[in-house]
């Protein structure tokens, strides 16, 4: 048994994927991976998931240059959880610009933007990717 | 609008949420929500998750003790993955008796066990859980 086949991977052939910052352990992202992208995580140390939404192998920061080289790769205690240690490229994880995805709060009954956009998304994608 | 109905709930009615140590920074568990396990977790301010084993809604800790006191939820941007800053009862989040669950470490092709049990599964539960 190949440490690819101790994952859990669910119905759809995929495991959720923490990246945490290595350094601030901010949480950074919450992604989808599948076999071939934790193949090519362990391969080359660069984060890779699987896109949902454009169902295809993504090389996280291949379009906005937002590489995560990956420090650390761990399982969870029941084999369907992967979290990554990683250094962001460029201090930015989220296509909005901001340095994590988690910029809502819940604060008095809704979701209030906490978190500052670092770069424009027209700038980091020469569109915006949203 | 509530800050229930923004929530992405995937097919099954769920979102993953990600429990993070307010303190150290460590990424303890990932869990599963619904709308019930939300809404149970902002009106008491404890996490409460959705069990997809017992199916049912879970206190974290109702039978452990090691309740997690929330500082902090957020949403990503893609509002499908949540983030709570936790304050952990008793430094133990993992059914293992861990500090966390993220105790499997890939190193030379291979997962490997990386971190201590700090209490017997046993002495927690009076009785082996997994």
């Amino acid at each position: 048994m190949t440490f690819l086949d101790q994952v859990r991977w669910n119905a759809d052939g995929l495991v959720p994927a923490i990246a945490q910052d290595a350094r601030s352990g901010r949480v950074l992202t919450l992604a989808w991976m599948n076999r071939e992208a934790l193949a090519a995580t362990v391969d080359t140390g660069l984060a890779h998931y699987w896109s949902r939404s454009r169902r295809k192998l993504w090389k996280k920061g291949e379009s906005s240059g937002h590489l995560q080289a990956v420090r650390e790769i761990r399982l969870d205690c029941d084999d369907d959880a992967i979290l990554l240690r990683v250094e962001q490229a460029g201090g930015i994880a989220c296509h909005t610009g901001r340095e994590h995805c988690f910029h809502k709060l819940y604060r008095e009954g809704r979701w209030q933007d906490a978190d500052p956009v670092l770069k424009d998304p027209e700038a980091i994608y020469g569109h915006d990717p949203s």
